[in-house]
């Protein structure tokens, strides 16, 4: 792991738009990377003729991955539906199930699904909600507007990211978009 | 400790003047409680003739105090000073030296003041600045502003508290009002 020594630092957060003034990494998620997860594998395929769009990206802080630290991103879920399911994340189960997470909405509307086995909730996210999920709780996020939905996370530095599961077990619900365009529906999956 | 069974929850968090829409706690210190922490007594206790006035509150949410979960809470300084002193919170350092924490200025402007040893950090605290305080480093917060100083702090929920190290070694920097008012001066103690 090398040097795990941190001085005090600080960055920038604007408090309207989510932009962080420096970040150590950029992840980018685009549609190829939703292969497997969406409802309608079809209509990915068919988006992706057009191009392999950016889906989301996570703006992230480098931190030792230990005990004891703090993990704090930016994410960002563009616009955006394959086929009438809102563009959403690809999700994760902490591997530490001990870990907890705090998400801070900034910009935009979004639904935090989680699970914890049969256990559902979902949480409207918008700006200034700030949601815990609690040690277990499978969560993915999904944009249902028509602007950019971003929001903080901050969690335990050794919490790591199990995607499999989600994977393999699903989230159990989907969204979708009313066929006005105008609201959501959530469906059992 | 009970159950300690926690199920997703959500708070409105007011990004412009940081209220939260319920908290579990609010902790109040009133100057009374900086006995034996500021730089002069004597105006101590000149200001208690006038009454025990609130120096800060903090506003909590319960979550289990164990490890993987987060706490976060709410901290208003209010603005003032004892003699030429700025209005301070006690500080601590972590029970547990392994906990790191994260501030987010949300309204008016403070310094985070930190020491680890004989290294000392200042950090000019307003709206949207994240501050990362690495495990180890003792904190205290001040109000440099003729307005509350708001901010939300975020931190592993087994952090615990020492306050008696500040009181034993202090804090290395004090925070003084500029003879005009509108300044601030740190000063070695």
């Amino acid at each position: 792991m090398g040097d795990t020594t941190v001085i005090p630092f600080f960055v920038q957060l604007d408090l309207i738009t989510g932009k962080l003034s420096s970040f150590s990494e950029r992840v980018v998620r685009r549609l190829s990377d939703l292969r497997g997860l969406v409802a309608d594998e079809v209509a990915l395929r068919r988006e992706l003729e057009h191009g392999d769009r950016i889906v989301y990206e996570v703006f992230k802080i480098n931190v030792p991955p230990i005990q004891g630290h703090l993990f704090f991103n930016v994410t960002v879920i563009h616009p955006g539906k394959i086929g009438e399911e809102y563009h959403f994340t690809k999700g994760h189960y902490h591997m530490n199930e001990q870990a907890a997470e705090i998400y801070i909405g900034v910009q935009g509307k979004g639904l935090l699904l989680m699970r914890s086995y049969n256990n559902f909730r979902v949480i409207e996210m918008q700006r200034g909600v700030l949601a815990y999920i609690p040690p277990g709780w499978g969560h993915r996020s999904v944009n249902v507007s028509h602007d950019p939905f971003v929001f903080l996370s901050i969690y335990p530095a050794d919490a790591g990211y199990d995607y499999e599961r989600i994977m393999r077990e699903g989230m159990g619900k989907r969204v979708f978009a009313t066929s006005n365009g105008q609201g959501y529906c959530i469906v059992d999956d």
